[in-house]
This record gives C-alpha cells, structure tokens and sequence, in this order.
C-alpha cells in the first residue's frame, strides 16, 4: 500500500498498520515532506530500510559497469556519500563498488556523456526507486543523475540514535523550467573563489543550474584578460589580490561542471563599464562641459572602429574561455548625458541619420556587439532596456527582464515579439529578509500572464539576483539562502503542487536545518532550532 | 610641531615638512581617521616609527614589574600582540618583557586589581603616549588599559609592503557614557558558545562593555540551573544539545571578564516565560474558557506563594552564578488575557482591592521579584513597561527604554521621576539593513532631551538590542557589526566631535576593514574592497 507524499520520519512507529496509514495520510495530505524542490511525482510509503555507511554502495548498471567510469559521478559519489553519512569519519576509502553489498544505489543513463558541459537543451529528468535492500536511478544524462543522487540524499534520515533510513520511494522528476539561475556580482564587492564554490555547492542542493557571473561593472574589473591584462591591472581593487586568473575561471567552469551548472558570464556594455576605462584609455566616451573634454567618461563609444576591434578580441577570448553556448551582454541603464555632451558623438549620429534619438545609437551599437558574439556561435542574452528601447528585435535572441513593476506585462510583450525570456524581477534577494521574506519569493508564477502555450514556453525561467552594493563574503550565503532555494521550487517544481506557502514552510524549514548540516550558512526563517545548528569558526 | 587629528598614513611620505604639513592639516580637519570609537582627546603627528614584531615588547612600569603579574593585562599582551602583528606567524613564544626591546609599551595603573571583575562604577579612562621607540600607557584600572591596548593596537598600521608603523601620538580618552551593552537573544534561536564568545571579541572591539544576556524567554529555556534541571531538561530546544551548562556560563563570564565586559543576565518575567512552565508545573497561570481551564497557560501566576518560593530560589542560584552587581528582570509585555480568565486570580484581585486594573496585579508582582534580587545584592533593571504602567516607582532603580515612538520622551520622564535610564529604542538591530543603515544608528543623540545636568547624568548609556527572531549563527555577525559600531561611538565618544555622517563614514569603513583583517565577518557599508577581505571556510 502507498500513499502519494513522503513521511516525516519521526511519526512512523510500527502499531497497526491501518491505524498507522490512516495517521500518514492525515500528516501527508497536509504536509509533504523530505524533498526540496517538490518532485514532480512523487509516491512514498512508511516502509523503511537502514543504510549502513559500511555497507552501502554506489553501482552502475551492469552493463555499463564494463565500460569506463564516468569522472562526473565517481566524484558526485563521493560527495553524497560524506552528505549521507555526515556522521561517519572516515570517507572515501569506504566507498565499494560491488553489488553483493547490503544497500546499492545503481544507476543507469541513455546517453554515457561525461566530458561535455551542461547546457540549455540538457535533460535534467531522473527516475529514483527506492526499495529493500537497492535502489535504482536512471537519467538520460549525467546531468539527470546528479538530479536524482541530490533528491536521493534528501530522502535519507537519522533517527534519535543516529541510525540512517530511507523510506520506500517512487520519483519521476523533471524541471518546469530549463533556466534556473543565480547572478552573483563580483564588480561591486570582489567575491574570493572559496565564496563562489560554496554558492555552488549550495546551488546544487536547491537544483539550480546556472551560474549567472556578472564579473565586471563600474567599480572594478577583476577578469584578468589574457588579451588585455590592463584590463585588471589597472580596473580591478587590487591587481595582485582581487582577481579572477584563468586558472580561478578555469577553476570555477571546472567545479560548476561536476554539479551540473552551467557558467554564463556577463560583460556588461556599454553602460556600466567605467573600469574598462581605466586599462583600455580609448574605449569610453569622453564627456564635454562648454565645448571641451570635462576629463569624466561616460558609455562605451560607439563611433569608433577600435571599440569594435577591442570588443571582437575580448569576446573571442571570452567565448574560448568560458564553454557556455550562451553569453550575457548586458545593455542596460545606458545613460545618454555624456553622448549627447561629446560633439563627435552628435556629428556621427547626424551622419547615421539617427537625428537626436540616441537609443538608435544603443541599439546600433548592441547590434554590432550581438553580431560578433554571432559569429562566435554564442545566444547573447540582453536585459530587458535593450528590448524596450529598440525598435527591431530580429538579432535578439533571450532577454531577461529584470525591472520592477508589472514584470508579466513585460514577460508578455517579449514573448509576442517571439524572443525567449528570463525572468528576474521578483527574486531581487539583495533588499534583506525579514521584510522581503521567502514566502515573497515562493509566491511568484512567471507564467501568470495570457499567452498561448507556445508564448509560454518562451520563458525558459528565473534568475535570482543577488547584486552587489551590500553584499561580499560576509553576508552572501545568510542572504541567499534559503530565500532563494523558494524561487528554485517556483522554478522546478509543479506549480499546482507547491502553491501553498503554508503548506511550503515545514518543509522549507527542514531543508534548511539540511543546509546547516552541509555547512551552508543558511539563515533563520522563524523562530525555532535544527538538530545540528551552524557552527561558526 | 602636532596636528589634532590622525592621519591616513598612506599620505605620510616625507617631502617637505611645511608642505606636508598644509596637506595633513588639510586633510585631517575633514576626516580623523584610526580609531574607533574617537577617543575624547587625539594629538598626533606624521613622524612615524616602525614597529617588528621581533623586538616589540609589552612591559609593566619598574615598580608594578617586581608585583605579581596580571593575569588579564599578561593575556591582553598575547591577543593584541597577534592583531598588531597578524602576519607574524608563530605568537606567543616571541613575546619578551625586556626594556631593552626597540619598542615598548609601558603599562602603568592605579588600581593594580586584577581579580575583580568590571563592574558599573569601574573606571575606562586611560593615556596612551607614543614616541620614539615606545609607548606608555597610564589608566586607573585594568580595564582601562584594556581599552588602552585596544586603541593602540588601532593605531598601527602596514604599508604597501607589510610593515608596521605607528604616528606618534597622544591620546586621552574616558567613555562618554558607562553603560555600553549589546543585547543578544539566546531564546528565539540557540546561539552556540562559540558564537557568544566571538561577539565578546568583536564587542571589545569597538569597547562595549556590558553583555546583555537574554537568556531565557517563551520559546525555549537553555540555561541549565542546577537547583531546578528540569526547566531547561523540558524546556530547551534540546536538553543536551540546546543548552548552556553551568560550565558553558562560567566559561562566557570568564572570557567576557578578560575583555573587560560584564555579563548581565536577564531572566524576563512575568510574561515572555512559556518555556518556564514546562519544567516548573505550577508556575504559570491556567487560562480558563468557559469556567473551565482551556489546557493552555499565560503569565506567571502571580497570586500563589509557591511562585515566589520558587523565584526567590532560582534568583539566589543566578545571584551566585553572574558576578555582576546588576539583573535584569524584564517585566515587559505581559498580556493581561489569561490572567482575566482566570477565577482564582480574580478572587485574589478582589481580596487585594485591585479591582479590575491588572497594572496592580503586576506591580505587586514586580515588587516583590524586586525585593527578592536586592535581598540579594542585586541592582535591577526593568524594561520601561513596568515604569509606564505603575504608580509607585520607589523600588526602581534602573529602567531600559525600548518602545519605538518618542523615546526621548519617555527617556525624560523615567530621569525626572529620578530613576536610572538605558536607552535601547533607537538600536534595534534585528531589523537588517541597508535600510536600516549605520547612520541610522550613529544620528542618535540620547541627551537629546530638555533636562538638568542632574537628570542627563541618570542616562547611564546605551544598548544595541540583537533580538532573536530572525537571527541565529548563521547571520548574526554581519547583521551586527558593524552596525553595532556606530552606536558604539554615539556611547563612547564626544558628541560634537562625531555628529557627521559624512565624516565618520570613511573611518567607519576602515574600521570594518580592521574587523575583516581580525576575523569578524562585518558586512559591508557600500561598494567598495578591503586589502584583506573576509575569507570563508
């Protein structure tokens, strides 16, 4: 007999077995817990099996067993195993891949690729069955697989004495949206690598899978280009101590790859650009007060040739060091003051015939920018500034709409005009909690808005962002988390299934007391303790 | 030749010395930069002396030399020797009490009492005097040198190539206000030790001196007494795991007392005490409905004598347990429904001639809660409800104003009827920023009210309250400092010295720089970048 929820361990006593299934479907039909996000189907019953750390194994699938190993998930087999057994010391050296062990977790995939990189059209589906003695996982993908090992970790639970469970459990599984990303700011505040690991670790534990890099803005330029190395030694807050290497990069694609993130870096032009200034003198525009240069710079400079030149060398490197097929361009809050000061920039816009209109300047110059990031074969994402005031959109392809107010209208309008769309709006989580609380975050549909099903589909999903002007290494991970993992539900979740925050909150509660137990800085949602609190250094 | 201000010593290179001169003053009458709080009396000069680790030692005046040591002052010299030096790899070894070391700060005191523990009347002031090749350092009281070395230690700074400096200096310092306290609420989430101890070391930092210890309240009751187990053994989170031993509190007064911080426990009654009543049955007042008990509780019953058998009891255990002369017994929010409910209470109002007024009821209760903790010695503290709604205040002494609203109007009444004042309202630091700001917190001015000298004097200081509903270990840190650290110099420092905004905010940000370097995770203030930015694990 099963029941369609999970248990919450602690009520399942064995006394009748009637008398029990009744209590569960009472506590289930209120409360589904154990899994964050909520999995599509999931079928669960008050059947428990005990794992033992020393006789517990991952497997393959015979078959595939013969073949090579897949590095994606020897590595992935490790981790869960230290996140299953937290208790247990030692840890790798335990791990055993025999069949004839008490308890394996076999799994078996479509397509055994391994070497390659996430991305947009990458099947995340996953099916996970838990029964005596075994269970079994199979995707169609590595990605898949490290989907169903995270929910399979979620299911396993300690009792009063620190035995390990899990109940008997059937989970097919697949996300609502293919975009599920988190925009950190590294302009703004230099984030160290070991903070940008730990957000992916977190990431994974709320099945994100897009790590959305805005690594260069005004205030500094930490990228060291291989290019253009003044481009950080002159634009970063220190050029030894605050930058991003190649091998840091490098280092970053290398560990979002192993949990099934993409890595989309934004470079940010022409607004927003004031370090670029500083390591490449003639890219900006130099603005004029009563007809001479004021010595401040404003946009990028659209007019001349060797903005192009530059921009066409640093994209080709971008494009070769980051894998992603997609790439964020930026375009947004271009401020036309200091074009419209610069006597050059007016006597090159009469010669366009663009008269006075200076967003026929902007989207000249997206233009030119889209066209070489093209011919690099990368989808160029824009903010939505570069929709809302050009008048052709032929040459976009995603837009992400980021602007407060009636965010849906907008969502509405991009995907008339047929473009793909990436909602961020409402999950700005840089304003603080408890104000802008998780339930705030949790109650956004990004598909509440007319439309037919194929405009629907053009909103690949959702992007929480956590800008930079208040945040760094201090206060990154308590304002994350778990606010953010209630916009990861929205965005994998079946909405019909996860509309209550009422019903959501128990369980968010105990994901989170799960994030503490795996070292996530996760903040409080209400008054209340979890079994391991968080431990400070 | 001296100027009355620090400076930035990345502007000290030596040129001309009239020059610089006209650029130090220049700079420094905008902004007095080096330590924080402002000491009431700064003279420094931009002749500079450099200071190694290997030959910096820390000493005590010939003739306090030949008495015992000072266990206080001797683990002061290790703690500030590795903050003054925090490059310098190995620590302790390397500290030697010769006078024939290159530099020396010499320790003198008054009072050479190093047993004691800080308490309201103690004396902070010091002199600290840096030339050539040493430093005195002259206070009544071992806690004034503490907050002595605490400013030295402020003073020095690294060049660009890891060098350590020190400007000569004069300083004269004494705290503006006594009472300096940080409340930290360990009912609503447990807060473990560790995380305690750390605030106690940040506390130092910006020299609060009392520990505010909200220790026990509705939700939960960690403190583990041993003349009644039961309260915390049914009452905490978790027995085991979500308490604090009697050794955990010896070992937070102790670590506070090394810091020159009291620790000042607050065990709120009658109301904020569900927890209470899980291990002490018949302490709280049954809520009826109907005629008949509803099964739920409300405050402590405050009309049988078991109560105060029992509360006479537990406070003659905490009298013993917390050293400082000073309790705090809450009284705040005491919701007046259940009592009403209940016939027992209201036969017992009616026998008392309290009629209906349940201010009475709770006035009597307060009265003799009072009379227990001074038959103890103890001084007490209130929150401002017990002062609002009473007649008689003789039995007042020190009253904490918290409510939002006019505070200051509240503040002159408590002194005009002749009772002590800390001010809290202004200082609610649960609420996050950035809007609620630093500034915020450092534009407030507690004497800013119409009174007689005589009645500003009752204003005995200040307190940052850190309640307990959204926070715990995880975001406790950035959410206090360095917030915190602007009430810090309102209570601390000169008023017409530090009443810009705009000025402080630079020293402000240096200073959290220093919290990062010292392992405080302190958020940030605005965009911007530390030499050394907080590292996480």
């Amino acid at each position: 007999m099963k029941v369609v929820c999970s248990v919450n361990p602690g009520h399942c006593t064995v006394i009748s077995y009637n008398f029990l299934l009744l209590i569960i479907l009472q506590l289930c039909l209120d409360t589904v817990e154990g899994v964050w996000p909520l999995p599509q189907t999931f079928i669960t019953s008050p059947e428990r099996y005990q794992l033992k750390p020393q006789s517990f194994s991952f497997g393959y699938r015979r078959h595939l067993a013969a073949q090579h190993h897949c590095s994606v998930l020897d590595a992935a087999f490790k981790r869960y195993f230290s996140i299953l057994f937290p208790d247990y010391a030692s840890g790798n050296d335990t791990i055993r891949f025999s069949e004839n062990e008490i308890f394996t977790l076999t799994i078996s995939l479509d397509h055994h690729d391994c070497e390659g990189y996430p991305n947009q059209d990458s099947s995340e589906r996953y099916k996970l069955n838990v029964s005596a003695g075994q269970a079994s996982l199979n995707a169609e993908t590595v990605w898949g697989v490290l989907k169903g090992l995270e929910t399979f970790s979620q299911l396993v639970y300690q009792d009063d004495f620190g035995s390990y469970y899990i109940n008997k459990t059937n989970i097919e599984d697949f996300p609502q949206f293919q975009y599920r990303g988190i925009l950190l700011d590294t302009s703004r505040h230099y984030l160290p690598v070991q903070t940008i690991l730990k957000t992916l670790d977190a990431m994974a534990y709320s099945k994100f899978n897009v790590f959305h890099w805005h690594i260069v803005d005004d205030p500094a330029f930490p990228y060291q280009s291989r290019t253009f190395p003044d481009l950080s030694n002159k634009g970063a807050f220190h050029p030894m101590t605050h930058i991003y290497t190649q091998s840091d990069v490098r280092r970053v694609i290398s560990y979002a790859r192993m949990r099934g993130i993409r890595v989309l870096p934004e470079f940010d032009s022409p607004g927003h650009t004031k370090s670029w200034g500083k390591g490449q003198p003639d890219l900006l525009t130099p603005c004029y007060k009563g007809g001479t240069p004021s010595g401040t710079f404003g946009p990028v400079n659209p007019t001349s040739p060797s903005t192009y030149q530059f921009m066409a060398s640093l994209f080709k490197e971008v494009a070769s060091v980051f894998p992603d097929t997609y790439i964020h361009l930026g375009g947004d809050e271009v401020d036309f003051y200091c074009w419209r000061s610069n006597p050059y920039i007016r006597a090159f816009m009469h010669k366009m015939g663009f008269g006075v209109d200076f967003n026929k300047l902007e989207a000249f110059y997206i233009e030119k920018i889209v066209n070489i990031t093209s011919a690099l074969r990368k989808t160029s994402i824009v903010w939505q500034d570069v929709f809302d005031y050009h008048e052709q959109h032929k040459s976009l392809s995603v837009v992400e709409v980021w602007k407060q107010g009636c965010y849906l209208c907008e969502v509405r309008k991009v995907v008339k005009a047929g473009l793909r769309v990436i909602l961020a709006s409402p999950w700005y989580l840089d304003q603080p909690g408890p104000t802008h609380n998780w339930a705030r975050y949790y109650n956004v549909w990004p598909l509440a808005f007319k439309g037919t099903e194929k405009q629907k589909r053009l909103v690949i999903g959702g992007e929480v962002c956590l800008w930079g002007e208040y945040v760094d290494a201090t206060n990154l991970s308590p304002r994350l988390w778990p606010r953010a993992s209630a916009a990861a539900e929205r965005l994998w979740s079946n909405e019909r299934q996860t509309s209550s925050v009422d019903k959501a909150f128990p369980r968010l509660q105990e994901f989170r007391c799960k994030l503490l137990r795996r070292g996530i800085q996760a903040e409080p949602l209400d008054v209340g303790h979890c079994k391991h609190e968080y431990q400070s250094v």
